[in-house]
């Protein structure tokens, strides 16, 4: 293990929160691309890091094991720097709470939803429809939830923030109207101003954007099969709108 | 608040794991169903416990606010009680990493991989490849990860074990073959065996089997569409299925 920390990952939403979280905390700290297109998360080298094969894993030489599971890693540098997760209760339950809302809904229900948008529009009709459904009432449910609020739990910025907050950037990309989650959208403008975050943009775009589109343009169909969770049961699917997002 | 604990469920997975952790830290605690087939988890009653509107919920007079996300509840009972979540590292970050494997991965993609096991046969054919590719490789994960270990992170049983377990009860209901995943059954036949899951399951079996059996035999299609996550959104489907399981 490296004698400082290193973060391997891609620009992800699940790798993006522990890089906003490292300089909330001012950590020093390396990043490390995993070309996930080129299907590197399955190498063995990277799956002794992380067995389900997934980013990010941080290597922090102070726990001395690679740990994986962002939500994991939030915990753990929170508890580390005594940062952004409250002792007190009940604030800390549920900014634990909030935190598992984001890990066990928002983020994988928005993931499934990504997924069959890239998919062959009108191919998967029912799919589509009930992952858009589960995402806007996500949506809806976060922002009643700021409502008269300034953070999703507790009375402080939380790693239940940091964690939701990337993830609220599909609003758009998903199709949907910000102008129908107003609070969701404010708390997300507002967090984006705060120069820890603006900093680990920028890191990020630096480190990770350019072998991503090169690896990504260069991915070969079963590439982006396994990249996408997919095994030679699933029916074959035409990748062209990944190549040329 | 009740002067007691109140655990507001069903006899799904994520709430069976509560009752476990419940019965394993001998507390003293109350069930009281909630009837999602009749859709009560969208109550405002219920939804002021859940905005997200799902079970489980915890109320303790201990913490005073009710709680969500079964993770979220699993890891305040364990700091309540300073049992199954090490204080030291790096046990305590590998703990929280399994809990997120569970809760983020496993418990998610397995419940996609029932909704489409429950639509009319053959008629999502990608979805259901896609999601049983899945389930069936994280399953392989699990069985790995218990190769010469005894539980799933640290030296002992943990959240990380109490949460899983009820999931992988799903191998067999998947129609997936309990001799392909030897380390997974063993590992869950031997939780099992411990007499507060025996408690536990009893407890559940009490508190929710017949009531939850009524009001899925009485919902309508309606009611069922929005237990599934639909809206008018997405298309109808056949619910004879779900009536006659």
């Amino acid at each position: 293990m490296a004698d400082k920390i290193v973060l391997h990952g891609m620009g992800s939403p699940n790798v993006i929160k522990v890089v906003m979280m490292l300089e909330e905390c001012g950590l020093d700290y390396e990043l490390r691309h995993v070309a996930v297109f080129a299907q590197e998360q399955f190498d063995p080298a990277f799956l002794a890091l992380n067995p389900l094969g997934k980013v990010p894993v941080l290597e922090d030489p102070q726990l001395g094991v690679p740990l994986a599971e962002s939500g994991a890693i939030l915990h753990w540098l929170a508890e580390r720097e005594g940062r952004f997760l409250p002792s007190g209760q009940p604030e800390r339950a549920e900014v634990m709470q909030w935190l598992m809302v984001q890990m066990a809904n928002y983020g994988p229900m928005l993931g499934q939803f990504t997924h069959f948008n890239l998919v062959p529009a009108g191919s998967q009709p029912y799919a589509h429809a009930r992952y858009g459904a589960i995402a806007e009432r996500l949506n809806q449910v976060l922002d009643a939830r700021l409502e008269g609020r300034e953070w999703l739990a507790g009375d402080a910025y939380s790693i239940a923030d940091i964690a939701t907050q990337p993830w609220a950037w599909y609003v758009e990309r998903h199709g949907f109207d910000p102008a129908a989650f107003p609070r969701l959208v404010a708390w997300r403008e507002r967090i984006a101003q705060r120069p820890a975050v603006q900093r680990a943009l920028a890191r990020a775009e630096d480190a990770f954007s350019q072998p991503a589109e090169q690896t990504r343009k260069a991915a070969s169909d079963a590439d982006l099969d396994r990249f996408f969770g997919r095994s030679e049961k699933v029916p074959q699917t035409d990748y062209s709108i990944v190549r040329n997002m």
